[in-house]
């Protein structure tokens, strides 16, 4: 059975990806597309690499019969997705990739986006959406969270060691280097080709980056305790991935072993052999992470190092994975495309 | 029903490609993998990028029982290929990637390859891969040569031109940019990222690049009498793609009424509107072909510009293109993959 | 004597190209520096990379007391440059880096530009400022105008080949290879890194890029009569750099004879050994020009290549040498920076 | 005065940049060039962008008459280096780039680089090149031995604050990122334009690089007792400069005034007012070394970012630094060109 599915902001580089990978999915087809500034375009125009696809039209969102959908990801800016949503029918299936329903708690949202939300009462129902850790609330769920994309790369490094108890909680640095498609296709001087291919700084750096607030969240859930974990993430010449370096204080090996054990059955999670370190240019536009440890010099200090492609696992390829479960699919439907290299 | 597939010379960049592509494809399986000095490793620690696959561990041509395979591709270097297919059986369905098989008279071998064909009855046996103009003698061969990635972005650019008459066959220019993994991965100081990266220069340029060798006698063929191009190849900092301009003496709108038809019911080939040119950007990891038309202010002159990817539709992707119709697959099984952008 | 320099329209790339020349020149100091909607904020704050510098605060170019600049750099956008100039005082020396007074004939001006001129007393006495054909007028003029990039490196190409006769005046074709700050630092989304890096597309093909007017004015003058080249700019993924690959009909050993001839006393201007052709690579942040030569198979065919550095010989160090001349100081002070490789 | 210069090993990045720093420099001329394998040729063959000096033919060292040469730079692979030292005049000065004379006791030359020191006494007589630490020294130097380009940027961020006593010398983590040049013109797979760029990994990862042997040497001495970092380098699709991201315990305020006043005087070190952080991009091509500090939500942490150029200010660019105070020249003489951007 093909299921019917709406995408909300097509335009964006997630709203692209989504297509891309539904494109060959063997349970879904596009049934409706919407982009509110290029209602009326082809994805063709707004996207030529898509123009091979057989796809509705652009619309606006309010052109759309939901009831003929049976699943609707929802990939528009921040706050204005709590508004959106909150006037879609109640009972459509619904997997955002925004921020808006990452956390929990509103006065964290108000913390960490500066602002009230809007739509407290979806903000409770929405269930975080880091698929392997959360499969049967998303399986049940009607409303998904699509989780940050660093904010993923740093967990499928750390949660399995702070479950297992095996790092210091209180010694967690996470380096992070990131492509520039997770700034979306925002017109910014320092996106510009010109100002960036060639060389490498930080931002959001010093403890602001908003994905604290879901490392807060999940690493405190998870340890039972406050977790408060370092971040600096850094802006690399390169157009997908993430690459986590992870420092934590913990025997090396035993830190391996427990990523091993705790991913050997995902499809998507690949722990290398213990001192072998990932590299982004093996998994882009792909949804597989791939993680690494290695111990230091320094006894008693362990690095591992996730990487997965930002558009893909960390944030389209993640709603597919989510959506097969909600719609019944086999959970890696139409995600099983090889990485691509050179 | 799915098909053994054996790929001779894994361990290249068309070799991955072909195992990136028919990772996902429904109607083959690969059982063998050769590559001669890393025989004995598997794919993983060759290509990490390929890790999440199932694959036979990389052996050496002669412990391949081919018996037992229905269909070998061959990506190992010039020269040596026309030395190993001379020595598989003469029954096995091969599609080789190389250029020993390109061209057909022993002569023009000699002349572009300088030294003696050493297998001249499988030159003869051989068969033109360029899918959309030999389905008839691809779908009945046993050993196709897959063409030149240049050769066949010119080739998709010029040759409904020419079978219409609709140009001028003694002033035509195709003014080439290249990715840089046309060149495989060989070790050379300008394939270097610190020495290519950031700039542009022509190779193998005043008519002395090899793939004339097909544009003269696929060209002079279609038009009864000889046809001698002229061919400037550059390499652009880019790792997949082609962008060929090609500059002819014609009316451009009965130019592109010419492609636009020829190619209407081309499932990869695809002819944007008129004046609208293509970028390589929106073809990536693909098999698709976009081509576009535009005039110029001088009457009588038109600009087509078309592009592919060198290891995809360039290579791979035509190579398993080739194998679907000598295997009775769909000709487009496994190759439906969208482009990856950004 | 060290002349006081002021510079408006500081805080695009041309203009931080001219401060970071400058910054080394032995004969001029900036003393005012003009940015409108940066006014009030230091360089340091708007280019990073200039803040060892002992700079002026960006002001409103009426805040400036011309009366005490002995030179004018004016690297505005175009359109807005002639109104500028226009008030500007009427004995101030002034280069220009903008479109706006490259065109002689006002019906140019509007064929090229969409509009008519609002500066046309101007327009006539500005002398276009391709040094080394235009010595004398420079060092005698009060207004230069800075041509175009991509015309600069056509016409290094083409000038001695036109005045020498030997190639055919009606079959040229320049297909030119461009680097993005030739863009500037507008925010467009095919700018983008995300968007332009690993691939390469057309721009303003089909006789349209405004650059043509140059070529028709130059070559037709040199000529005597008209002369129209057929010219296709290609956006590629890197920051600096141009290579234009010109096709010619001539005989490729006088062509490169007449060039090597022209140029062996330039200082900027290196011919290549006959067959060698150059690369963005080797100019890169330079004055220099390298232009090589190679025959075709083709007898008849000539190809010329010609890179230079769009910001620096192509803008801003071309702006500087004849700002040299303009004020009495050796042509090549301040100029002689090596490119920078890798 | 001009000094008369000697390049051994001129044809490798390092000893290119040298030259390319040379040639604008008042107070030396390059009288000899050496390069084992390349002798004979010209510059101009080896390195196309250096083509418009007039310099000396590579030759073989042995050709060199040391006699008259004021100073020798050697740029030579390390373990031959120390061979090569051994047979020069013992009166002769030299800045040496390898790594051969960095560490000053043989028996961590040996824990580090794997086999005995061929020359210890040389290795006893040489003086580590991190100029502004080392003035004194330098100057009185007949042999100085040029640092890491990796060690130099993290000694930058970290001396002045080891030396303070405002940080915890146990808790210190530098997360470096490189360019590609630093690497070498080496034949790896790895450096392949096809396999490096988009993308990133880690190297020497776990304590094993080996400018962690010039950290120990040079923390321990500072500090008087055994400092121990943490380091992991990774390598970025760019081809110049460093990005060292150090992670350490103290008040980020403090930490920030000790850089600030350390620094206040130097002419190629830039401290950025507290909270701003640096970009490569911004000393790429230049002597400068631009440094941040930043707190974290965290109390009681702070992080220093600190970038250069690998070639220029962690390599050639140092050597010329050191050189002129050995001959007595300024100490900025030749090196205030300015960073090229974009």
């Amino acid at each position: 059975m093909t299921h019917r599915i709406a995408i909300l902001g097509a335009s964006g580089y997630t709203g692209a990806e989504l297509v891309r990978l539904i494109a060959t999915h063997p349970g879904m087809r596009i049934t409706a597309l919407s982009a509110d500034r290029k209602a009326g375009m082809t994805m063709a125009e707004v996207f030529p690499f898509l123009r091979h696809l057989d796809l509705p039209r652009l619309v606006k969102i309010d052109e759309i019969d939901f009831s003929s959908i049976d699943l609707c990801f929802c990939a528009l800016p921040h706050a204005t997705t709590q508004e959106v949503i909150a006037r879609l029918p109640k009972d459509l299936k619904i997997v955002d990739l925004s921020a808006d329903f990452r956390l929990r708690d509103p006065a964290d949202y108000q913390k960490w986006y500066g602002q009230p939300h809007a739509a407290v009462d979806l903000q409770q129902e929405a269930v975080y959406g880091l698929t392997e850790f959360y499969r049967d609330e998303i399986r049940a769920g009607r409303l998904i969270a699509g989780t940050g994309c660093n904010a993923a790369t740093g967990q499928y490094a750390l949660r399995p060691l702070i479950a297992a108890g095996v790092i210091d909680l209180d010694d967690i640095v996470i380096d992070l280097k990131a492509g520039v498609s997770g700034a979306g296709r925002s017109l910014k001087e320092n996106l510009l080709h010109a100002e960036l291919s060639g060389g490498t700084y930080t931002y959001s750096a010093g403890g602001k980056h908003r994905h604290l607030g879901e490392f807060d969240q999940e690493f405190s859930k998870l340890a039972g305790r406050p977790v408060r974990v370092q971040f600096t993430p850094h802006l690399l010449p390169m157009n997908r991935g993430i690459l986590a370096t992870v420092y934590v204080r913990g025997e090396a090996g035993a830190v391996h072993e427990v990523l091993a054990r705790a991913y050997e059955d995902e499809p998507f999670l690949q722990v290398l052999p213990f001192g072998t370190l990932p590299s982004t240019r093996d998994i882009a536009g792909s949804n597989f992470c791939h993680l690494g440890v290695i111990g230091d010099r320094i006894a008693g200090r362990a690095t591992v190092v996730a990487v997965l492609d930002n558009l893909t696992k960390g944030s389209s390829g993640q709603a597919i994975q989510n959506a097969n479960l909600m719609l019944g699919l086999p959970e890696t439907a139409g995600l099983m495309l090889a990485p691509i290299f050179p």
